[in-house]
């Protein structure tokens, strides 16, 4: 079978109004990060496989491919990993406000139905520890989602290192791990019981609690807490968390944000608080980020602190078709006919009159066929000694 | 060894003042494309091998990979194919004007140090047979270039069928057709001379003649019908030629324009007249184009006219950084810094003025250094109960 006439799983041809929405999107979101001060980055498609290799992550997903020389390539699975080897590798110098827009690539199987070619944008935060990096990230991402139309928008925080101390509380093995990492990803409440059985520890109550540990800040925090008892990591862990969505709701005290302390991070990077961005309409969470304070010791740097976010922007494209936010294509009302050696002075009445366009064809006859079907108003054609307009439809 | 610190040949990272040029131009071009009635369409990086399938081409420097059912996927080495591929099977009706942006990928060898990441954008016009679209091509390049302030721009055309009349006409095979194709490209008058020996025929004298062919076409095109005699087929092409040529010359009659009856079509597709475009500081074609009326069929769609162009932004963009044309990144002149608890007052503060910029640092004396290094004019300090203004420099 031949399958030239096909597109690869997850692909897909966008036109005309969708394509220009989504680029109208991508630069709407482009100029609200400049004017933020961010600067902008791009890495290429293509990366060597090293520079995603890590030992906990599903290496499934990645498109892999050589090159001349039989070195291993991938196709970029996400923006942040590249922009780590660009700090650890070119010597410049931290603190940097970092964006990026671009393709991101997985392979995922034909059955998921799911999207194999993404475009994304994002920010990077780079060499601030400061809480005030995390609410920037939100801040930014606010200001984005208000300027696309988008409301009923929701933010959900989470921590990467609760996860993570529980690992290390309990000494769990990779195994342990996995499985834990399961249940917790799944809410599984009874899984969980089973499995601080078989790991006792004074965090019983708190891991077995996970799957409810979800919702408001006031209602979630308090609840941990008497949980948690004796373990300070943990319960530094949540105070931050609480810092944090203090000053976030102060900042902007309209919008919906929620905690989920069973948030386990997607990628191995993060360190600290995880983001995750919801919206009425969209069914997958359109924004993530993060603090992944590691990335660049990944490429034998010093360690850095960072945070970032990036936005699923074919996510937003969507919701924006759906709620017929999407920018109207312009009608051209006008339609300059002439031969070409009249080319030069039809160009010039093109030039000079908004909505005018030039017409290509060959015979006066197409163009006006051509401008009855697209409903122009009128035709005009460019002769050697005179201008003529003819109405559309009038000729009938 | 591990490749994670580095980049695949012919790829780079963009920075900044790079990074935000190649956008801005990317976007500028975008924006003439869309005033001049062009209609955005975005195909996949990724496609089907069998998209690009064609006896002649060679076919090592596609980066070729399997997703997950075997099936056989390259990243599109050009977008017109694709873009046949779209007419071929969607349904959408044309006349139609179209324009694209994005990345296209070659695999070529270490040592050549080319590009195997480029930025393209382009212009095809579906469904017009007319010589007009070709004018409209160049007009529509002029416009960018001009737009982009790249002056000493020039234009060279040829014509596909002038190659494969001869073939056709000589009964050439294959391996003959090759040779030939390979003496035309090196202008090798010697090698002609003997191929024309061992393949006698009435047009002789042009082919031997093709490596001198090219030049002003007032000089060139008479040389040119002289030596063809009684061919009327190539007549007819170089009578197109000059039809066009005149044209452009009086829709620009600044613009440099030349003549190359030696020029070979790099793809299969092209059918009719060929563009390249150069300019001054530039080493490579920067434009290449043409009439390309049977690449619908290709695709199992019946033939429609269509002709277009694509310009490496990559090359542009070199060039901008060349002669100075890069705008400037805009330097910030305050930063606004205060704590966690203070951040909307600072936000605030930052949107209601220009050049202001919120500082993420945890302590002031971080915001003064990074003030002082790069040279912010004052930093305000957002207290509970008052605003202070720091000159930069001031402290010391």
């Amino acid at each position: 079978m031949k399958w030239n006439r096909s597109l690869p799983s997850g692909t897909k041809d966008k036109l005309f109004r969708e394509a220009n929405g989504a680029y109208q999107l991508e630069k709407q979101v482009n100029d609200i990060v400049k004017k933020r001060g961010y600067q902008r980055i791009d890495t290429p498609v293509i990366e060597f496989e090293d520079v995603f290799y890590s030992e906990e992550k599903n290496e499934k997903e990645l498109y892999r491919f050589f090159d001349k020389q039989g070195r291993l390539l991938v196709l970029r699975p996400d923006m942040t990993t590249p922009i780590g080897r660009v700090i650890a590798t070119t010597g410049i110098q931290p603190p940097l406000k970092l964006s990026y827009s671009g393709k991101v690539f997985r392979s995922n199987d034909d059955m998921l139905g799911e999207q194999n070619e993404l475009t994304q944008a994002g920010i990077e935060l780079i060499g601030y520890s400061s809480l005030k990096a995390e609410v920037e990230c939100i801040t930014c991402a606010i200001e984005i989602l208000e300027a696309l139309n988008i409301s009923n928008f929701h933010f959900e925080l989470g921590h990467a290192k609760i996860f993570r101390c529980i690992v290390t509380s309990l000494g769990l093995d990779n195994t342990a791990k996995a499985e834990l990492q399961t249940y917790v990803n799944n809410k599984s409440l009874t899984d969980l019981k089973r499995f601080v059985a078989r790991y006792p520890s004074d965090l019983d109550g708190f891991i077995s609690a996970i799957p409810r540990l979800f919702g408001e800040v006031d209602e979630v925090l308090p609840i941990a807490k008497s949980l948690l008892k004796n373990d300070t990591k943990i319960m530094a862990i949540i105070d931050e968390l609480e810092t944090l969505m203090n000053a976030i709701k102060t900042c902007h005290p309209k919008i919906s944000l929620t905690v989920d302390l069973g948030l386990v991070a997607l990628m191995d990077y993060y360190t600290g608080v995880l983001f995750s961005g919801y919206a009425d309409l969209v069914p997958d969470i359109f924004l993530r980020g993060g603090r992944y304070d590691h990335l660049a010791e990944q490429f034998g740097h010093p360690v850095i602190p960072a945070v970032g976010l990036g936005i699923n922007l074919d996510t937003l494209v969507a919701l924006q078709y759906q709620i017929k936010g999407l920018a109207p294509l312009e009608q051209p009302t006008t339609l300059v006919h002439g031969s070409l050696a009249q080319l030069s002075k039809s160009e010039a009445l093109v030039k000079e009159n908004r909505g005018y366009q030039l017409s290509l064809f060959e015979t006066l006859e197409d163009a006006l066929k051509y401008g009855e079907k697209w409903q122009y108003q009128q035709i005009i054609e460019v002769t050697q000694d005179k201008i003529h307009v003819i109405k559309v439809g009038a000729q009938n």
